[in-house]
């Protein structure tokens, strides 16, 4: 039996201000940096133990990890960091608050884009696009790779090449990991291991800072999965599952 | 043109006490957690930047590291870990301090164990080596790799097949790197690639949290190295060169 975690990274300042943040570089407020610190301290307490992690380029996920790292005293273990874990390309809404989207676009657009597995937001601007390609962060990707604006679906593509090319090798050779990352792109993996339906996922929330414990065969299919807690496992139920995704306002329960 | 940057971990708990550290995975104190800081703000102000960067399995090395990449934004950047980087092995002394060391072997012997190439500290306890092997830090190594002591002649063989297999294509590729390491083991690279004779190195100490700077031509020989800190660059000879390397008194001016 092969164990595989997933952690969402604790709350960002843009969590806070309820602003679409995507790949927007924004970092953990303190309450964020509590929930990850809590995140180490209750794997460490539960005896997990970890070969390897990964996670995205972004620094809210790495200083999650980190911060994990630290708590169990695993600072020395190998971390990949990539592009393709970042969080769902939220286009021209990056940076924007709910309301300033709503007032703009109208509640039946807005929930069109959060909603629907391929629907994209307006994409951002040529020179913003620029700017991310002089990003250093990005700097090994080929263009076309960098997107302007991402489908639900656009994003389970590239972090499902990262699965098969990254996590699936290892988890076969028995490695024990953590991966980092974000509300969209463990979102996509939990869809694939569970192979639920694209209206399936839609209600599915992955609060901040709760370690996911995925319990796999040696065919890599799920056997079952609960969060972890202070207590211990926590039946899936038990943890709100029908959340909007993204509205901090649906984050305050793990405050 | 390239720039090769190398940092010594900033002051540990041990530092402080006056105490043999080698593998022993000590944190920093606040006074290293700054000098760390400092680190990553000076090569901040002076315009560097890092493609990858190396460290070894020591958390005193990861810590230093972590805080130069937060302060430089470049928390993204990949991380390759490796016990070839780690600080010399010093055998039964490690956790000793100075004037234990000196009561039970006498300054004689002491002085021969630090100042000459090939003298091997007395090696640690079957038992201890046992508990070093069992640490999940050093699981993918050999047994036989892991030492129960080491000359210095025994460090610089270890740390110069990670400089060969590991630094030395990525310099070919102008990555620009950082490598956050150990006294010894920093200043075995320094004798490689200065070409030092044994006697010639024993005076060197490289001070802890100070970005120390070697511009290598496009055959990896040095043009010329130098210290920088919040006003630029150092001249050599400014830095004392001539301090006793471990001796936690030399490493006041610094603090």
């Amino acid at each position: 039996m092969k164990k595989l975690v997933f952690i969402r990274h604790g709350q960002s300042l843009y969590n806070l201000e309820n602003r679409f943040t995507g790949w927007q570089d924004i970092d953990l407020t303190d309450n964020g940096l509590n929930e990850a610190r809590e995140a180490g301290m209750v794997l460490k307490k539960h005896g997990y133990i970890f070969d390897v992690a990964h996670t995205s380029l972004l620094k809210r996920a790495i200083r999650t990890l980190w911060i994990i790292l630290h708590e169990m005293d695993l600072m020395w273990i190998p971390v990949q960091k990539s592009w393709r874990l970042n969080e769902r390309h939220y286009g021209a809404l990056e940076g924007m608050n709910k309301d300033q989207i709503m007032a703009r676009f109208g509640e039946e657009q807005v929930n069109l884009w959060r909603r629907s597995t391929n629907e994209r937001p307006p994409a951002i601007s040529l020179k913003d696009h620029q700017h991310v390609l002089s990003d250093p962060k990005y700097q090994d990707l080929n263009d076309i790779d960098i997107p302007f604006t991402e489908s639900l679906k656009d994003t389970e593509e590239r972090v499902l090449v990262y699965w098969h090319g990254q996590i699936v090798p290892s988890l076969k050779q028995n490695r024990r990991m953590l991966v980092s990352a974000h509300g969209n792109t463990l979102r996509a993996l939990v869809k694939y291991l569970d192979n639920l339906p694209d209206d399936g996922v839609m209600s599915l929330n992955i609060p901040n800072g709760i370690p996911l414990i995925y319990e796999l065969n040696d065919d890599l299919k799920p056997i079952r999965h609960y969060y972890l807690c202070e207590d211990g496992e926590i039946p899936e139920g038990t943890i709100p599952q029908h959340m909007d995704l993204d509205d901090p306002e649906n984050c305050e329960w793990i405050g």
